[in-house]
Parts: C-alpha cells; sequence; structure tokens
C-alpha cells in the first residue's frame, strides 16, 4: 500500500488517498489522535468511489468526530477499476429486470453478487493488513455498510473484523444464508422499509439467520436513499459500544 | 385526580402517587425542573403497577434525566382493579393456548385486548386532562411502551400525543391493523424477536400497516423481557427528538 495524497480536511479529519496494488482506496484519521485508533472499515456501494464520496466522507468524518479511523477500497468492476464481462451482463440483466419490475431470479442475483463477494473479501482482508501495519491505527476493526454479502463473508472468515454494522440494501444469494448462521460478532442491521432494490422478506430472514448472540435490526421508512440522519447516530453508538 | 404521597427519590426525581376516580397511578416529575416540563404517559403491561414498579421507576428516572415528567395508570382489571369475568376467563384461555403450544385464536387475542383497549383508553384520556392541568408539566405529550393495541387507540384518538415509542410485545386484534394505518404521528416501535408471548409475523405487518411518515423499527435477539439497555437509550432519543 503506497500513499497518494495527503491532506487535512477542514474539520481535523486527514485524508489520504492510497493504492494497494492497483486498487484504489481512501484512509481517513482523526488529525488530533494522541494514540492508535480503532478502525472502521467502510464498504461503498459498487458505484464508483468517485460517486460516493460525499457519502464516505460525512460517515468518515462522523467516525473521526468520535475517535475512529475508516477506510474503503474500490470494489472489483467499480470505478476506475477493469470490469469483467459476466459481471457486466448479470448487472445489466438485474437492471432489466427491476425496470421492468419483474421478480429478480436467484441466478442473477446469484451472477451479479457471488463473484463480487470471492473478488473483493481477499482484497479488503489485505487492505486490512496493510493498515493495522500503520502506527497510528491499533484496531479494533468494525466492518459498515456497502455489499451485505460481502459484509456477511468477512464477519465468517476475517477475525480482526469484531462489529458489523450492515446495510440489508442489497440482494442476497441464497447461498449466503447459511454464511450468515457462522456470524457469531455483534451486528447493527439497517432496513429501508421500502428500498426499491432489495427484498425486504429475504432481508428479514437473512436478520433471522445470523448466528450472533448480540443483534438488532433498525428498519426505517423509505426508499434505498432515505436512511434518516439519526440512524447514523444509532449505528456511530453501536462501533462506540464495541471498538472503545 | 388528588394526590396521595408525594416524595423525593434519592437522584432529584419527585415521585407523587394519585387516585383519578379510584384508579392508581404515579406521576415522576425531575424535582430541578425549572419550567414546565414535556410529558412521557409510561403504558404499563398488565400485570399489576406493583409488580412493575421496578421498570417503570427505572424509565421514569431515565426520563427525568432528559428533562421529561412521566405518568402512568393502573389498566383495569391489573393490580388492585376490579376484574371482569370475560377478561379473566379469555386471559385464563390465552395462558392455557400459550402453556399448550397451540397458536392463539383470533377470537381469545379480540376478547382478551379489544375491551382492555376500549376500558383503558378514556382513562388515560382522562389522566391526560389533568396532568397538564398541573403547572409544572406543560406538553407536549408521548407516549411509550405498554400494551401496544392502547398505544395504537391513542395514537389514533388523542391529538395531544404527538410521539410514541410502542412495544410489539403483546398479541394484536386484527381490528387495530385498520387502526395502525391512520396512526400518523412520528413512532419508534420496539420489537423482541424471539418474545415467547408475541407472533413475530404479525408484529412486522402491524409495524408496516402505520400510516407514519417517520417510523422506525428496533428489533433485538432476545425474549419478551430480553431488551437491550441501549435499546432504551434509543427510545429516549426518540422522544427527545420529538418533545424538546
Amino acid at each position: 500500500m503506497h500513499f497518494t495524497s495527503d491532506q487535512h480536511l477542514d474539520d481535523g479529519v486527514r485524508e489520504r488517498a492510497f493504492s494497494l496494488g492497483g486498487i484504489p482506496g481512501i484512509l481517513w484519521t482523526p488529525a488530533s489522535a494522541s494514540a492508535p485508533t480503532p478502525l472502521i472499515l467502510l464498504g461503498p456501494p459498487p458505484l464508483g468511489l468517485g460517486k460516493v464520496y460525499p457519502r464516505l466522507v460525512a460517515r468518515a468524518r462522523h467516525a473521526a468526530a468520535d475517535g475512529f479511523a475508516t477506510a474503503t477500497i474500490e470494489l472489483p468492476g467499480s470505478g476506475e477499476r477493469p470490469r469483467w464481462p459476466a459481471a457486466e451482463q448479470a448487472r445489466a440483466e438485474l437492471r432489466r429486470a427491476l425496470k421492468a419490475g419483474e421478480p429478480v431470479s436467484d441466478e442473477i442475483i446469484d451472477s451479479v453478487i457471488l463473484p463480487l463477494v470471492d473478488k473483493a473479501v481477499p482484497e479488503w482482508r489485505a487492505a486490512l493488513d496493510d493498515l493495522l501495519a500503520l502506527p497510528e491505527i491499533s484496531g479494533p476493526v468494525g466492518y459498515s455498510g456497502g455489499v451485505i454479502s460481502i459484509g456477511v463473508r468477512l464477519a465468517v472468515v476475517e477475525p480482526r473484523i469484531v462489529a458489523a454494522g450492515l446495510f440489508a440494501g442489497s440482494f442476497v444469494p441464497r447461498a449466503m444464508f447459511e454464511e450468515a448462521r457462522r456470524v457469531t460478532i455483534p451486528l447493527h442491521v439497517l432496513l429501508q422499509w421500502d428500498d426499491e432494490g432489495n427484498d425486504r422478506r429475504a432481508a428479514l430472514d437473512l436478520f433471522d439467520a445470523f448466528g450472533s448472540q448480540e443483534k438488532s435490526l433498525h428498519a426505517h421508512l423509505g426508499g434505498h436513499t432515505g436512511v434518516p440522519q439519526y440512524a447514523g447516530e444509532a449505528a456511530a453508538q453501536f462501533f462506540t459500544r464495541h471498538l472503545k
């Protein structure tokens, strides 16, 4: 991992862009921190970091104010990263089905999500290796948001992640329900009750499947992008309880 | 309404027992308050105020620390209040069905809950008349907890209640789903995911039915009495957002 830019944002947040073997990423740290801080990995939606930067930096500022470092990396096939034809075709089919108001088949969901999870999770673990090697970051580590299936897989395979805030805002392959049963870390799950691009029933079933002894579901009225501001406060309190 | 006792609890909370035409009640106010305060009505479970006093006073202390007065009254047929045979029989049938692990019929649910709602709601409204006449209470008014169907009916018929924190912890008659659609005030709904004495599916359907533009569901792992302490914090923040 090498840093490609370094700047201080107005409110005492240090923002460094980095490249992890060609994968673009961003690290935010509280400039005022006198000791190494816990880390929250910010899972981005698969739209490209450029597009979602405003949302990410808002979460990073909030986390920095709470004393957390945050970091994110570009997902495979998003932003400037190379596409792969199968994923492009699967995404096109998903968009078509949603536009036509048709039920989204398990085949489409699997072909969109599973390769993304398989490619992304090792990259996030590699990023974690390098981020935890920085003197200003001590852990513990939380994972927040993004594609929920990536969060589920990370919660199962990455022991350094001790708590996860998940956003039930993307379709979930059947296979992930089995993995969900193996999740044991505390979970804070957000659900937008009327999420256009999501299956509420499946989201509730996934919450039910999680093996964690501490899990809470926070459902709010509204669509995919309508998460109320106070929901962010509750998620921040969850990470403060588990990472401090 | 006349007061029957008046004491100051150790942490600056004034507790007054009262009688409202023979109905026992308790009022808690922040002793330090320099101005009239908002009020949160604490709906009790139908077990008798004596039995649930420890839980109620804990909520009252928390609310007082946030600058709220709280009050509760004994439900019809609970505590020292006269029973009525139909309710006793219905409750007995409910207990029998639960004990036998049988599905609870709509008939049983209706016969337990509907008469209770019909009797209790006018009493809560009468209590509200007298409580808001006290110089130390200004409103606005919130309703919190207790039998959810009573909270739903109050939210529909009592315009002085501007926000409600409901606990989806008791069976809901079909008829209440219609009333739920007419609820428009902000709602904060608690659900214990594995509540023994409750139907999760029906609780989710009820949340879906509420007509409110702001509603959020907070579901936590555990049984009826397993509400985590941080859930109380979130509910307190809800009332602070809407009553301050």
